[in-house]
């Protein structure tokens, strides 16, 4: 087999079988294969496209690329969330206590990664003596025990789908949904899930600007998934304002706890409830939405939720006096109100713009070497659809360097636009997407 | 400038600027720009292909990237012949003194190059003594009192060329029409050429299989020769079968003897006027086709011809008894006839397959290292038309290796299609190019 030839046949609108996108992938991962020759494949698969059944090749040639996880010692079907990604996401906090509390356990495996703030871990260690080191065998006996725990990805996962991705990323070939699909499905099937909840955020500041093309990705993710026999859903969110009112680590956390003590933001918790549903009903804890809704609402009422938090922080060494009283988590020294400008009806909050506000306040790392001040970011108070008065507080900055805290400022000044006509709000969740189709909600 | 927009413009089906393909073939050129970031673009061009201001660009931004030859202490304006290749082409070797005879310069400048025979120069010393060695003063000497020199091409040039089309080989990116012919047009324009003829091959044994291909390839060379203000015409002929009768080195040597004798095969004779009345009329020695066509025929009957070819044999240290009498070129030990199988009209002579037989004795190189034999090769008896009855002779094979004889008797019986019905005779040109557009025969 000559990787020519592969490259002649998608160029030529062929059909790749799957032991050529075998031959491709092991051959790129142990370097046989060039960059030069892969990019060129990979611009012909821009325009001529993959099927469902090539672009599950492609994902599991990148799973077998590398390690696999190994969670079948965990009882229950092991459900995983994926975000693709959006500013002020805290899902994952709010989602893994009600989860878990409902029954289904949650074993997350989770990085440190760039972005406007930092991952999961980071977050989580704004509380005092979290920590992710633990030996695999504790790992899996948390999750047993407790049914929810947070450990730190280790291991050499999807080594093709990071060189891939690295190559895409210098020859304009990302955005195609076959291979963004790919790479986010080989990454969560190695990472060991039995089946996938997958949030496809929507809007400004999410990688898919249009309803459409996150259907379209949705369906796609769907289809891999179903393809190599792991049950997926997807819903499709809004991102084209910040989720919840927090952005920024320890900001974050607090309002992760005050939703699941019952009084975060509507948007938040309606989210949570909508993919946490899913995922009660992947792993057989729920029979319908309905009972599966019911079962996490009454979680969080009962303060099951919260206490399922607690438990899962004490566990990973965590303070746990800082949930009982939010006060403690770190704090920064400045907090300067953002003012309305003008009077009128918030039209657009460009989450982009918010997310670099709280990066240029340093809740994020712009490199991997990068650190994080965890006490900084931003809550806004006022979303799309509020009517503001001139000088109404829009939005308050904590930071602890007042340059830094006047650049964003400027941001969210930019962020913020305000109209004089009532604007309509947009829809929260759009649709959701399963094996047996798509449906607009 | 980023490359990475670069890649992303095509990609998007933009047109690129000048600035941008300068800014790509430098940077390829002094190795800033990566291979797969050019396996990148050249897979968008392919695709999105480049219009004829971009195609033109890019053809002098790979004529800027190395040397450039200078012609210009040659008198007269230099017109330069180029062929897109076949087996058994021996024009250059019966135009040059044709034409040069008539009073035009012909200043070749010729590598030895891989393929079925050697390359103009191979096949030159094949007359003991002949030696493209010298300086270049004396080659500009030579054409200016001669009209007539062939050196060997030195000199670093289209580094950019050789680079795009070595990764376009591995790539798949090689049949794009604009990159074909910016290649083609890049070597000639570096290589000091005032004016060009192209001869441009269509049939089995040329690179364009089909005739529209092979007009469409002609057209975009002609309209980058107008572009860059180097008058361009363009003839499309048939290699459907060999052209004459001789494919080796040595053979073709007296062949191209015998035509300037007036004694070759017409299909060779009449290709050598076709172009030959257009390098005339290019460098200005004739008004228009008819009085060209008379000054080259005059030429050959007066023997001037052939008496040019020997002045410039003789001045590059050939010996020119050789010229005299042909039976002192190189001759190969073994001559063995090939008789037809069956009885009918030669329908098809597959001119690839004859080309193989030729190298597979030896006649040409497999590598650039590889040493030729100028005494072997193929000389056919019978072509496209021809009525052959069962064990007439179809061909001589002119061997040093009996094995290799029998390899080659194998290729050529394939290569010879022979049919109960009359064929039909191909047309040996089937139109010409000029800037004033296409005129099919």
């Amino acid at each position: 087999m000559r990787m020519y030839d592969i490259i002649l046949k998608k160029r030529n609108g062929g059909e790749l079988l799957k032991e050529e996108i075998d031959f491709f992938i092991e051959g790129y991962t142990k370097g046989s294969i060039p960059d030069y020759q892969v990019s060129a494949l990979l611009m012909a698969i821009y325009f001529r496209g993959m099927n469902k059944r090539e672009t599950a090749d492609l994902t599991m040639a990148m799973v077998n690329s590398g390690d696999k996880i190994d969670l079948s010692k965990i009882e229950g079907i092991k459900v995983d969330k994926h975000s693709t990604g959006g500013v002020g996401d805290t899902t994952t906090l709010v989602l893994g206590p009600m989860v878990a509390a409902a029954g289904a356990p949650v074993a997350k495996l989770s990085g440190r990664g760039l972005g406007h703030t930092g991952g999961t871990i980071d977050k989580l260690e704004s509380i005092k003596g979290f920590s992710v080191e633990m030996t695999q065998d504790k790992f899996i006996e948390n999750v047993n025990r407790i049914k929810l725990a947070v450990g730190a990805q280790t291991g050499n996962l999807t080594p093709a789908d990071k060189k891939l991705y690295a190559l895409r990323d210098v020859t304009a070939t990302v955005d195609n949904i076959s291979l963004i699909a790919s790479s986010i499905m080989s990454k969560k099937i190695a990472a060991g899930a039995d089946a996938i909840v997958l949030d496809v955020k929507t809007g400004s500041g999410a990688f898919m600007k249009t309803i459409d093309d996150s259907f379209a990705l949705a369906k796609e993710m769907v289809d891999i998934g179903t393809n190599v026999g792991r049950n997926t859903v997807a819903i499709i969110s809004d991102m084209d304002q910040p989720l919840g009112f927090a952005v920024g680590n320890a900001l974050e956390v607090k309002e992760a706890i005050d939703t699941l003590k019952g009084c975060g933001p509507s948007d938040l918790y309606e989210l949570c409830l909508a993919l946490g549903s899913q995922m009660l009903m992947l792993s057989k804890k729920a029979k319908d939405e309905k009972e599966a809704r019911e079962k996490l609402e009454a979680a969080v009422k009962s303060k099951e939720a919260l206490n399922k938090f607690k438990e899962f922080v004490k566990a990973q060494g965590g303070d746990i006096s800082m949930i009982d009283n939010t006060e403690l988590l770190p704090k920064a020294n400045l907090e300067i109100d953002v003012k309305a400008e003008k009077e009128g009806f918030v039209s657009k909050i460009t989450a982009d713009e918010i997310g670099l506000a709280a990066l240029s306040l340093g809740a994020g790392r712009e490199t991997k070497e990068g650190s994080i001040d965890l006490s900084v970011g931003i809550i806004i108070s006022k979303k799309v659809g509020d009517y503001v008065n001139k000088r109404d507080v829009i939005a308050k900055i904590y930071a602890n360097d007042i340059e830094k805290a006047k650049t964003a400022e400027q941001k969210i000044h930019e962020a913020y636009h305000i109209v004089k006509e009532k604007v309509e709000v947009r829809p929260l969740i759009y649709g959701i997407v399963t094996k047996d189709g798509i449906k607009r909600f």
